[in-house]
């Protein structure tokens, strides 16, 4: 009875967060154990040794295995075991302990939750803005006690910046530029073209020169979970347009992909790429504080709003317009679920 | 199946508790807010947005309305919306977040819990020491982790002060006083007359008079879940009896008024209100923060009594002689309750 | 549903924790008051008042009796009231709280848990190395957040000696000795004999001489859940054997008794028996910090390991060649709990 989609590629951690040393991670309610072998690959298994389930995070990785804190059963990358508790025992490699398959892509560790005979890289969601040329990238992770999908309907609604950010980047004038709200097969699209507008301090320091701009907000839904913010800015007359806006001016995506911890908690990979300034490495450092400091305040109303719900059981999620582009990324993920299994939900929606 | 009655005015809070910011408290498990009009109503509204369930406590008060937080949906006084999150979405007037009956008397906000088309002011329970003219009244409010009947059972029995209250009010000598206990409809009255006896520092200080006193302890259950209780001295002679003492010495009435939270937990408002002293603020002061001592005491034994319930599920709570009114409290609220759905009650009576 | 036997003995305490005062304890899911009488008579009831479940452990002991700190119920040493709250109510002597069977030997107290009228002194287990002549024992007792049976499980298999205590006192040597397991009736035993080694030098120290030794650790299981671990050395040439090895060298009993608070936690009543410098009160004090700060180490990984069951419900414990005897310590209990009720158990042996 889970709410999110499974056959499915989700982040696991960022590339950085993974190393020699073994992290524990609970992904989709399984506790899984991160680590990398001598040549870098990232292995992923059942957080528990086969024998006694002592979390294997606890064990001590010797060269690519882990050996269990407790009796000492060896496991090798492939999660079979390797030498037994007692050296004398003859090694039965029928115990092993499930393992996962693992992506490194866009940098993030990508881990396939489902049957793992179906993971195919090439489902991998495509994130190019980490990795192209051209473009630069970082950011963050934070674990939020909020169903995944309060903060899918959160990112693609960016009206809510007027009233939650108000201290910080929220600006009244958004929320008067017309939005349109698409979808096509699993994506869904929330534009918000703004031409001949003032660019913003922030924009205007980006793209170095004055005058007025044609300015874009386009959030894209990713299936399963992730939500990919298109921002920046172009100078009028350059050409720009909703459809083609790659080379005329400065540009970012917002990148956040979320991953379910258990029904109310999740694991909240954030960061911006961008496309200028990238080897300004103390921009980049400045600006994932603030926005280290724009999403705290985001988490503090979405766990306040996972409690009001758990309080408030006689009641239901409402859709208003805004509203248009998290309720189609929802029936997305509700539609693919319903194929396997039924997956409760208590938004309904009155748009 | 909750343990209280409904279609009754509970206690939601002390009067000067509520005032131009959002006040958060839960009322027979459902979030309520709690905030004052600008001509000093008091308003009562589920603490959910209708929208995304946020509390609109958190929310901000713009003149007598509130807007969320969240979004910015903005709720009139009457809970019925006033502007959309969205300044060019057309206002629905159908979105609404439930309001409930509020009434302001004897210094205490009133909440109807039940049909809200039932709730009737007069059938507000007369608190009249609390608001008389020659009287004066404060007091204190406490949230107890103990389900409220606990609470009744505690005040309808005052033989406890001998032992929980051994090192403040407690005085053997109460021990020994007959007392009678009598009902009559959803009425119940615990007695004590003590003619010709020393009065004690407190009330000799009260009377400023030496000399014997008839001295009386009534204890008067009133539903829903309120006990007062009447206490004072008269000197011997001036013709006090248990029927008539309103005039011939010094009178009080002890205040508690306990809202069930949720089936463990209760808002516990207390209170003192006297007729002698009326302008004495610095004694209204020092017996306030005596009586918020006497009452940590009870406290302190009704979460363990509260938490040894829970931890003993094959006992049974007992009545003895001394539990007479608090035996009939009980009765009166489960009777009340039969008449709608039945409540479950771990209390056998062994009289 | 219970996963522990029942109509047997279990350590409720050492002598020592107990004595006029009341001691709160919860023992098989059941809150338990300890005390002992000026006689020095050990009394144990259930800890809840019978009147209001008040824990009779916050009254106060007058003589040989508890008086409920709520109301003032007497009840004696017997479990029967002996004065009603109000002096003028007649003493019912039908009030009384349940008393559990006591015994006192081998330094613990013991209560049995089942049908009191089976309660027989001659089923205590027999620690006689805890009380014989010739002998000192000291120890310690510990909560810990695991089911017993875990506990079981490591004290017969000392191989995770190696790994749990690394910095303290594991020795890979051990991992190498042949073990024998063996049982009959309700006992267990895992044997190990190392015969001709070099003494360590906490055993070289006991025996006060030069040379190599035989060494011998073996453990035993005693239903319903203890396990006593005879250890030690004797010279070379002594005379030792597995079978008899009392008087040759220097021997030590480690002795840990586990009684179940609830389904996931116990208690841990832990010590060391020895028959060398037994007046060496600075030796007791020394080994029994060491002996502390060894068990500190099981306990971390015991509620690691039992957190790890919770989070990981598909998967089973399995059982190796070095759990034979664990394994079958737990098909005693079971057998026996298979007498009465039928026990849940997630062990699936692979031996």
């Amino acid at each position: 009875m889970s709410s999110w989609m499974v056959d499915r590629w989700y982040v696991a951690a960022w590339d950085a967060e993974v190393d020699r040393a073994p992290v524990a991670r609970t992904i989709c309610r399984v506790p899984i154990l991160l680590y990398r072998t001598l040549d870098r690959r990232v292995i992923a298994m059942r957080d528990a040794c086969p024998h006694r389930l002592l979390p294997l995070s606890m064990g001590i990785r010797e060269g690519d295995s882990i050996r269990c804190r407790y009796h000492g059963l060896k496991i090798g990358p492939d999660g079979v075991a390797e030498e037994m508790p007692l050296k004398t025992e003859r090694l039965n490699t029928a115990i092993c302990v499930e393992t996962y398959a693992i992506a490194e892509k866009h940098r993030f560790v990508w881990l396939w939750v489902g049957d793992k005979a179906k993971a195919d890289p090439a489902l991998i969601p495509d994130f190019w803005p980490c990795s192209a040329e051209g473009w630069t990238f970082d950011g963050g992770h934070d674990r939020v006690g909020c169903d995944y999908r309060l903060l899918i309907d959160n990112l693609m609604d960016l009206t809510h910046e007027t009233h939650v950010h108000a201290g910080s980047i929220g600006q009244p004038e958004l929320m008067e530029a017309p939005i349109e709200t698409a979808s096509e097969g699993e994506a869904v699209t929330v534009s918000r073209w703004m031409p001949g507008v003032d660019a913003p301090p922030f924009w205007r320091g980006a793209l170095k020169q004055d005058g007025p701009v044609d300015r874009w907000q386009v959030c894209h839904f990713v299936a399963p979970s992730s939500v990919i913010i298109d921002v920046g800015v172009a100078p009028v007359g350059a050409g720009a347009t909703l459809a083609d806006h790659d080379r005329q001016g400065v540009r970012g995506f917002v990148i956040d992909s979320m991953t379910p911890e258990t029904g109310t908690s999740c694991h909240y990979f954030w960061g911006m790429a961008r496309n200028f300034d990238i080897s300004d490495q103390g921009f980049t450092a400045r600006f994932k504080r603030q926005q280290g400091g724009v999403f705290a305040e985001d988490i503090e109303i979405l766990e306040a709003q996972q409690r009001s719900i758990l309080a408030n059981p006689d009641l239901k999620l409402r859709a208003y317009a805004i509203d248009g582009g998290g309720v189609r990324a929802r029936r997305v993920i509700e539609r693919d679920i319903q194929g396997g299994p039924r997956a409760p939900s208590n938004e309904s929606i009155a748009a």
